[in-house]
């Protein structure tokens, strides 16, 4: 019995162990495509053209140029429609179009600590696979990367067991009037709507926080919205940093210690890091009582725990913000206007700081009033790296910090843990090397201590401009209804200086007018 | 400067070239830990030993046997801890145990369609990665497949870069007074507190949803907790089950025909996918006008999607549901009572239903009273698959739907948009072969409305006994007062009978003896 027993439960090992196997990364987002944003034919539709967009504008970026984007969507059928998304960025060489939008998890990005709107190498070809699974259709590029050479065309379907692209079609073709650039055209079941959520609000939005980008979007109806450039300014180039040593995890730095080329710790630290100085590695050295000049592949575990200990008691300096490339006061109030005809702008752009060892930064700007409804919540508009996020409001960082702060002391009415009521839109910007999302479908920022903190702090800013501009608009509405009091009472007292000085009729119309003139100008009174 | 510019260019989507690479899904959930459920010290404990007590459940549960868990938390500094868990489950061949623990998407269940805990192949892996993140140390694993053979023992570490195993050491070693399964030792960095989110509760509603399970827990304190079975029983082995073609998508169908071994639409269809008889797949075919004899790897892009759009015009019958298995009410009511003492319990398990092709389950148990708190909003318990749900309770189905119940008709109290204030537990199980959660934190079910509609009736048949219950009760209560009152006037009615029928102090007492008789004895007065 016992032996019976024991080879049955071996059988058992032995037949699990034949069902176990890889799962490529496509097959597992294939089957949880919400996680990337893929939730319903609305948000598909949406999240398409947004990770086109988002990656044509870090294109252009890469080589300072002011971006031509071309957005287009066909209605193919019932919920089937062909999206086209065309920039006037560097274009990908033909070796590498396969890879960036026909296999998961391929990218320039992951890995560089530099402020870009994607960061996954996820986006397009999660896009490219949406599009295949609902559809059946492949996707098609054209890439194009010198004037005086013929563009690239592929149409690419994933093999999805693998997570690796399979070339349906390769050609070269002509793309004339196109000195270089990409187009993507993408089939997909979606649902096109109009409203807060919606493709046409994505796209005036990204107008507003890229007021150096020139778009055309062709919605489905043919027609045609064209979004001008604000400035020709380019956005400062953000520049790529080493890691902060206090962004750092024990486990992360036995990996590097184990890889490092540098023959020495002090060698290691300082080339490694951003912000170690000589004196600060001896420092963490020294109170890890490590010499200076250890190998680095010398080092043992405990010994590395020492070091990761002693890294976080030492005082190093915060690090560099130039990897950060923030819209600016001017530019955000000139992206505001361009939009929203109000009455009332203000901007301010908070310095930049840090959390878990990343450099960020807030952004804010108000539209207050001129066209705006005022009996509803303020409408928030909030943006990572220059993209417009749109759904999972509650859940983000910024909207918690919004509910928090107290309007009352900028002159605006609020309930209770609400957003407050007023004819205003409130537009947040965070710029990082990393925005901490709170899932891959990068709707929401989380709610570290120190973002919602310089949130709050850049609201605030805002909100004294803002609670000025209101105080002094109150007073001379005041100052507006006293006076029309006392024209109202101008021709009594007229009549009434007329009786008491005995003066002509003449006279009192004289007086009177005199007053009035007075009136009207109070500020020769003074 | 024309051809200055396009160098230039040309340049730029070079480099770009060389910069663009794999990432491997380790390196992007490493970054990205948070989507896994480690977004603070607290929950990394609690998700570490979550998963791992589902797969040794799971493992029990493929052998059909009684499971015994040991779980262990060691302090070993401040934030660090060593997580110990050990079962009686089948084991795993040695040479599959670096893969199943230190490579993620690796397991055996991503694409059986049958009810089981685990279902990515990332949980586990995860947690070894987090381990070796935040203490730079690696996981041990000891597996015994056979009790007269000895066990294998791992030390394993991940290559992040390559999403592949490492192993640091390997060896057989001795493991006595064990016929065969697993023992998994981890070092991770965490926070053990006590409360509604703490490893203590997740472990007690374990208990309750698997009351087949016998578990010894050693928290910190080493103060042993020890979940005796409450029953002998084991759970109805789930079936693994085909797709159901409702819940087919496109993409997906294509894929299926062009690797199918069938040579025929016709055997292609009845062998591929539940509930597809010859003369379904005939009405299908018809209705896409393709004769049922064509060879499956013929059909071309428009074929497919006409075999498509006609699957969803045709009546199929629901999917087989045996791949399910429920806990069942009277096994519901058993965990309960072991874990809370109430004064009445009830229990209801729903029939199978589907969505979107996929069969589930809900069940529901309610303990009311007793030792439970009356002043506090009802508390739920969420459960998936056996699986306690802890974490954003709001996000989920499960709440949702208990908000919209109208707890008014069973005799609770709600605010509008509110649990009902109760001395009450709610215990809700879902049961499916893929339960669609909003993150792979598995942690909140998705709004499915053929999901809510069914925790809603589900609430409503329990509540109903509820009420049933509480009303039997008020008027229990009514009846008792009453009686309190008349017995409070016996003696008064006692001396007035004594002079009214001039009778002796004697008669008088008993009569009143014969009253209170009388009235203690409700049933016999009818």
């Amino acid at each position: 019995m016992a032996t019976k027993k024991s080879s049955k439960h071996k059988n058992h090992a032995e037949r699990l162990a034949q069902e176990q196997k890889a799962i490529s990364v496509s097959q597992f987002f294939e089957r949880n495509r919400h996680l990337l944003g893929f939730d319903n034919p609305i948000k598909a539709l949406s999240t398409t053209i947004k990770e086109l967009v988002d990656n044509s504008l870090d294109a252009c970026q890469e080589i300072n140029i002011l971006p031509e984007l071309i957005i287009q969507i066909k209605q193919k059928g019932d919920k089937r429609f062909t999206v086209i998304v065309e920039d006037n960025g560097p274009g990908i060489v033909k070796e590498q179009i396969p890879k960036v939008f026909a296999k998961l998890l391929y990218g320039s990005k992951f890995s560089k600590m530099r402020q870009s709107r994607g960061q996954q190498g996820i986006g397009v070809s999660a896009s490219v696979l949406y599009g295949q699974l609902t559809t059946g259709k492949s996707s098609k590029i054209t890439s194009k990367i010198d004037p005086k050479k013929p563009a690239h065309f592929y149409e690419l379907h994933i093999d999805v067991n693998h997570n690796e692209p399979e070339i349906v079609q390769e050609k070269e073709i002509e793309w004339t009037n196109k000195d270089h650039g990409i187009k993507v055209e993408i089939d997909l079941e979606g649902k096109y709507q109009k409203g807060r959520l919606s493709v046409d609000e994505y796209i005036k939005q990204t107008a507003i926080s890229n007021p150096h980008a020139t778009i055309t979007y062709i919605p489905p109806d043919n027609k045609v919205v064209k979004y001008k450039k604000g400035t020709s300014e380019l956005p400062k180039e953000p520049k790529e940093i080493k890691p902060h040593p206090y962004g750092i995890e024990l486990g992360v730095l036995i990996r590097m210690l184990k890889i490092t080329p540098s023959k020495t710790l002090l060698n290691f630290f300082t080339t490694s890091f951003s912000r170690v100085s000589a004196k600060t590695a001896k420092e963490i050295c020294d109170k890890a009582s490590i010499p200076l000049n250890t190998k680095p592949k010398k080092i043992d575990h405990q010994q590395a725990d020492a070091l990761f200990h002693s890294i976080s008691k030492t005082k190093i300096m915060a690090p560099p913000t130039n990897c950060l490339s923030p819209i600016g006061e001017d530019v955000l109030i000139r992206g505001l206007k361009k939009e929203i005809n109000a009455e009332f702008y203000s901007a301010t752009t908070r310095p930049p700081t840090v959390y878990r060892g990343m450099p960020f930064q807030i952004e804010c700007a108000f539209a207050y009033g001129g066209d705006l409804k005022g009996d509803e919540l303020i409408k928030l508009m909030r943006f990572a790296n220059r993209v417009p996020l749109q759904y999972m409001q509650s859940a983000c960082a910024i909207f918690k910090s919004a509910q928090q702060t107290a309007w009352k002391n900028y002159g605006l009415s609020q309930s209770r843990g609400a957003l407050p009521t007023a004819p205003m839109v409130a537009m947040i910007h965070i710029a990082s090397v990393w925005v901490p999302f709170t899932s891959e479908s990068k709707e929401a920022i989380a709610h570290y201590p120190e973002i919602v903190k310089e949130i709050k702090l850049a609201l605030q800013e805002c909100g004294r401009k803002l609670g000025v501009y209101l105080r002094r608009k109150k007073k001379a509405a005041e100052v507006e209804r006293k006076k029309s009091y006392i024209v109202k009472y101008i021709p009594h007292m007229g009549e009434a200086l007329k009786e008491i000085l005995e003066l002509s009729e003449k006279d009192s119309l004289e007086i009177q007018k005199l007053l009035k003139q007075k009136l009207e100008s109070p500020k020769e009174n003074k």
